[in-house]
C-alpha cells in the first residue's frame, strides 16, 4: 500500500508502533516522547501507532492559545496548566515554535517559565517546529494532539506565536481558540491585521494590572461588537461562531483571572459537547479531520508514484517538466491519470 | 478538470493569465508583480499564466544565496546585482522572508539596502513569505523563478535566511547555491548544524576585511576537504556535487571580491550547460521539477475530491475521521480509491 517500505520493515514498524502506543498509554513518558517524534516525522512507526491511537482519541479539549510576541501567552498557558493541575487534570502543551534561531531564543525563555511544571509527571510539554512538515503544520499538530488525547490527557493546549497564516490555520483546528492581547493598543491592531481576532473564541487581555488594561478590554469589546470582522471568515471556514468572542482580563504572572479563564474554557467545551450530543455537526472537528486527510493524501500520492509499477512513468513526467517540455500542471494531471490507471490494473 | 471553478470563471482566468503573461513578457512591471502574486497564491489566473510561461523558461541561471542572519547575504546579493547590471544583464531577486514580525524587521532593513537598484527597470526584487504555501515553499519558489525566467531575466537570485530545513530545501532547487558566512567561527558551526554547508556549491566568507577572515576561509577549506559531510547528503538527494565547494572571500560593502564571485557563478553555470548539452541529466533540475509536480499534485487531489461526483463520499470520509471512527491513514487510502474509481467511470 505504501511505496518505498518493504514488508519486513513494515511489520517491524507496526510492532514498534504498537509497543510505543501501549507504553505511552500506560503513562510512560519516554515512549510518549519517542512516539510524538515518530508521528511528527511521519515514519511508518508513527503511522502504525497513530492508527491504533486515533480511534481512542476524541475526548480531549483542544485549546489553541495564540497572540503576538510579548503578549505573555506562554506565561498564561503556564498559569492555566497550574490551575488545571489543582483540579487534578493531566495537561499537555504543544508549543509550535517558529524554527528561527532569532525567535527561538524568545521561546526558549518561555520554556523556562514552564519549568514550574518540570517535575510534574502529569504535565507533558512538547515543542514542535513550525516548518518542514511534509503534510503541513496543521496535519502534524492534529496528529500530535490526537496522541495526547488517546494516551489520557483530557486538556491539550496548542500554543502558537500569532504572527501569520500558519498560526491562523492552527488556531482553526483547536476546539477553542484563545487570543492573548497585551493592553497596549499597538497589539490590538497587530492581532486584527493577522486575522487572529477573527478566529478567537475568547480574547484575553493579559497583564490586566497594567494601566489601560480595562480600557483596552472595553475597546476590544466595542470593536468586536461593531466590527463583526468575524462574520466573513466564519462563513468561509464553515465554522459556527458565537455571536462574538468574550473578552476577559487576566494577569498571568499573579494568576489573577486565570481560574475564571479556565472556567470559561470548560463552559465552552461543555456547550460544544452538549451540542454534538444533540447531533449537531462539529464544524471545527471536520476542519481538523480534513487537515489530517489532506496532509496524508499528498504523501500517499507521492508514495504510490514512487512504487515500482509507476516509478518509470513518473520519472518521465518529472524529466519532461525539468526539460520544460511539459508544464507542471499538465504533468500533475497525467500523474493523476497514472494513479487511476494503476488502481484499474491492481 | 479543476474542482470548484466554474467554466466561465475558468475561461476568464485563462484570458487574464494570458494577458498578464504577455504584458510581463513585454517588460511591464505591474503585470509582472500581479502575475507573481497570482502564481504565489495559486489562483486559476496564476495557473493559466504559468502554463503559458513554463515552456518558455529554462534558460535562466537560478542562484540560491543563503546564510545565517548577520552574515551579510542581502548586502552581497545587492552587490552581485550591481555587478551583473554593469554587464547589462537583467536581474531578478526573490527574497524568501520568514513571515515573523521579528525577523521581518531585519529583512525590511535588508530591503532598504537594495534601494540602490530601486530606480533600475531591469532589476526586479520580490519578497515572498516563507509560510502558508499550499503546495509548499519549494513549489512556490520554483514557480516564481520560472516566471522571471520566462519574462526575460537570465539571472535570478533566490535569497533565504539560512536557518532551517525549509531553506535547505529551497537551496536545493537553485542551479547554484551560495552559502554566505561571516568570519566569526560561531557562524561556521551554525551553518554546519543547519546542514547549509552540505548544499553549498560556493561558500563566501563575507566581511573579508575583518581580522580573521582569511583564517576563517582557510579553516573552512580544511574542514570541507577533511570532513566531506557533503557525500551523504549528495548521495541521498541524488544530486551530483563538485568534489568540494570553493571558498571565496568577499567584502560586500566595499564590493571587493564581488566581480570574482559573479565570475565563479558564471563559470559554474557554463559548466552545467556544457554538461547538459552533452546529454548529462541535470539532477538539480529534476529535484526542482519534482517539487513543482508534488506541490500541484496535492492541490489537484484536493480539488478532485471536492468535485460534485466525489464530494459526498469525501464528506463521509471526513466525517468518519472527525468522529474517530476511521483513522486518517485508512481514510486517505479510501480517498485514493475514490479518485481511481472516478477516473474509471469518467
Amino acid at each position: 500500500m505504501t511505496g518505498g517500505v518493504s514488508e519486513p520493515a513494515r511489520s517491524q514498524a507496526a510492532k514498534r508502533g504498537r509497543d510505543l502506543a501501549e507504553r505511552a498509554r500506560a503513562g510512560e513518558r519516554r515512549p510518549l516522547a519517542r512516539l510524538l517524534t515518530e508521528v511528527e516525522d511521519r515514519t511508518p512507526t508513527g503511522e502504525a501507532a497513530l492508527r491504533i491511537l486515533y480511534p481512542l482519541a476524541g475526548a480531549a479539549h483542544l485549546v489553541g492559545v495564540t497572540g503576538a510576541p510579548g503578549s505573555g501567552k506562554s506565561t498564561l498557558v503556564a498559569a492555566l496548566v497550574g490551575e488545571a493541575r489543582r483540579d487534578g487534570r493531566r495537561v499537555a502543551v504543544l508549543a509550535i515554535d517558529p524554527s528561527s534561531p532569532i525567535t527561538g531564543g524568545a521561546i526558549l525563555g518561555d520554556r523556562v517559565r514552564m519549568q514550574a511544571h518540570a517535575g510534574d509527571r502529569d504535565v507533558f510539554i512538547r515543542s514542535m517546529a513550525s516548518r518542514g512538515h511534509a503534510g503541513g503544520l496543521a496535519a502534524a499538530t492534529v496528529a500530535a494532539a490526537a496522541v495526547f488525547d488517546a494516551v489520557g490527557f483530557p486538556l491539550v493546549f496548542i500554543e502558537t506565536v500569532g504572527t501569520g497564516q500558519a498560526e491562523v490555520e492552527v488556531a482553526a483546528i483547536a476546539d477553542t481558540t484563545v487570543v492573548v492581547q497585551a493592553p497596549e493598543m499597538g497589539d490590538e491592531v497587530q492581532a486584527i491585521k493577522a486575522g487572529l481576532l477573527e478566529v478567537a473564541d475568547l480574547v484575553v487581555v493579559n497583564k490586566g494590572d497594567r494601566p489601560g488594561a480595562h480600557r483596552a478590554a472595553a475597546q476590544l469589546r466595542a470593536m468586536l461588537t461593531v466590527g463583526r470582522q468575524n462574520d466573513r471568515v466564519a462563513a468561509e471556514s464553515g465554522r459556527p461562531r458565537p455571536k462574538r468572542p468574550d473578552v476577559l482580563l487576566a494577569t498571568a504572572l499573579s494568576g489573577e483571572g486565570v481560574p475564571e479563564l479556565l472556567a470559561a474554557l470548560d463552559r465552552r467545551e461543555a456547550a460544544r459537547r452538549a451540542a454534538t450530543d444533540d447531533g449537531e455537526v462539529d464544524a471545527t472537528r471536520l476542519i481538523r479531520a480534513r487537515a489530517q486527510l489532506h496532509g496524508i493524501l499528498g504523501e500517499r500520492v507521492r508514495a504510490r508514484l514512487a512504487e515500482p509499477a509507476l516509478e518509470a512513468d513518473t520519472a518521465l513526467l518529472v524529466r519532461a517538466v525539468a526539460d520544460h517540455e511539459l508544464d507542471p500542471y499538465a504533468a500533475a494531471d497525467r500523474a493523476l491519470d497514472l494513479l487511476a490507471g494503476r488502481s484499474r490494473v491492481g
